[in-house]
């Protein structure tokens, strides 16, 4: 957390913290979307050299990895230049990992402009690039020195994307306890202008940082933000497959959705709450869509990173708050949540 | 140092840490070099599946580091599977390299099987591929969990690549002090057959361990290590420009010598001493080879990516184990010691 700037004029802060960054010179990785929408943003700092790769999840590729190495090195990235990673979870996820690799590692900031990669991306040093059809197969545990948070960016975010990001903040608030998930919610989608909207990011944020700082390489109740994910994941790459858009929040949704049925069938998670949630997710994400079929996404989840056994790992809850990493659900347990809750 | 296992019999010591490590599956990567003449000496392990990549440092590339990336993921390597490095430095640096990004980082353990990697790629956690034709461009510090390092494997070397290696133990000589380096300039070839020798590269791990130790990052202190490299990397590079054959232990031997010039010329080193060196490494190395443009290999130098400033950042010698890093040359300083020392 203490290497977060929360702002609401993010050109001052960059100012501020560029000033005694010692830092011989800036280059500044976009994607088409950030440039047009955010890069103005940053005001009058002076960008050696701006990298541009194209949109979209599909291009957190190897191909585009290699684009940004040849930008760094052709234009003469150093041992103290930086990186500024400007745009959503993509954008900060693919220059994360090329900065952490290139000369063994330059320092980076990240700019995250989605709400999705301000309360999720930010926070966790993981970054990495899709490789072999598999989500993030590919990566580093790498920390941004630092990450500017402004909510003023979100203003231009689709109402689909900013719902994205709002699924995060839900699993956070799902991890909380049930004050604060009772806050999310009762949120509307108008409240974002609102300046408070930065303090709610910021107590998500919180939540995350408090399991990272934990756990910070990934071996054991780190497990606890994968709430959602297994299915989430498996999901994302079913979409992909078959050429279906869809974001990861809304992936996280349906998984979070799974994961709550498997809860109150293994959990013993309270069901009325089970239902509101219900009501809650199904009014907002487009799940039945991603549900077509259970057994190729089953199939999907056997592949999960965090898989060290043949059947599949969750992370469930008793109730909100309380968590229990490494539950182990077998096929018929899956298939039956999955068929259930469309 | 507590990590590496010195060893005559590597396929029991292998055995001996199998046993308690928890691995799910082993992969192991060689080069068409190392499978010929190192994998029988792996013994009985059970390999889930072997990855063969071509020998020579061209290969240390991103294609055949996408295509390490792509067997692992294709033969279901997990979180807990294990990638054995087997072979020289080329086969230890991209399988460190792949092994620290396959889902964010899986276990590896190296087993280097040419006298240069035992002495200098076993310690240090650098790994790593070459890119737009910089040497070591894109990579990370990453530990093995465990290196093993045989000498019964340098009986299958060649002369060239024997004394390729010991070119990185006479740095390690120049950077601990006269003792060990007049046990280094009185070493002959035969007796790479004495187990005695094994002795001897302990005591050169040694050097590079205590160094690497307090210096991780390699912020400071390390730079130590970088003796005869500047210059070595430049030669590698210009070699590689003008497809010349040159080992990486000659060009340091070159570079050693490049810098022995300069610190008798800035440091006050030892004249008589100079000519020792100069004797031994020109009888030794085919020097004059790579020393055929100056300002080409000046030119390369400014590209290194120890260097934060236009200038040329040298480690120089004030006497065997009196190191003085960061010692910034100029152009006529180098190119003196370039055209002087053929």
């Amino acid at each position: 957390m203490n290497r977060i700037v929360f702002t609401g004029e993010v050109a001052i802060a960059l100012e501020n913290k560029l000033k005694n960054a010692s830092i011989s010179d800036i280059f500044v990785l976009v994607d088409s979307g950030s440039r047009r929408y955010a890069l103005e943003r940053l005001g009058e700092i002076s960008i050696k050299h701006l990298i541009e790769i194209p949109q979209g999840d599909l291009n957190k590729s190897l191909e585009q990895l290699a684009f940004i190495w040849q930008q760094l090195s052709d234009y003469g990235a150093r041992r103290n230049s930086l990186l500024i990673n400007l745009g959503g979870g993509m954008v900060t996820d693919i220059g994360g990992f090329a900065a952490s690799c290139f000369k063994r590692g330059i320092r980076f900031w990240n700019i995250p402009t989605t709400l999705l990669a301000q309360v999720d991306a930010s926070v966790g040093g993981k970054n990495g690039i899709n490789f072999n059809g598999l989500k993030n197969e590919i990566g580093t545990f790498s920390q941004p020195e630092w990450v500017f948070i402004d909510h003023h960016f979100l203003s231009s975010l689709p109402s689909r994307q900013w719902w994205s990001g709002y699924a995060e903040m839900l699993k956070h608030a799902l991890l909380a306890g049930r004050e604060y998930l009772t806050e999310i919610l009762e949120m509307k989608e108008e409240m974002i202008k609102n300046d408070s909207f930065l303090t709610l990011i910021q107590k998500s944020v919180k939540v995350k940082a408090n399991i990272v700082a934990a756990d910070p390489l990934d071996k054991g109740i780190r497990k606890a933000l994968n709430l959602g994910h297994t299915v989430g994941h498996a999901i994302e790459e079913w979409a992909i497959q078959h050429g279906i858009e869809c974001y990861h929040g809304e992936a996280v949704a349906c998984g979070l959705l799974v994961t709550l049925y498997l809860s109150v069938k293994k959990m013993n998670f309270d069901k009325v709450l089970y239902e509101q949630l219900k009501a809650f997710i199904g009014a907002k994400y487009p799940i039945s869509t991603f549900l077509l079929n259970p057994k190729e996404l089953y199939e999907l989840m056997l592949h999960d990173k965090k898989n060290e056994q043949p059947e599949v790992n969750f992370t469930l809850l008793r109730s909100p708050g309380d968590v229990e990493i490494d539950q182990y659900c077998f096929q018929d347990e899956i298939l039956e949540a999955l068929s259930q809750i469309k």
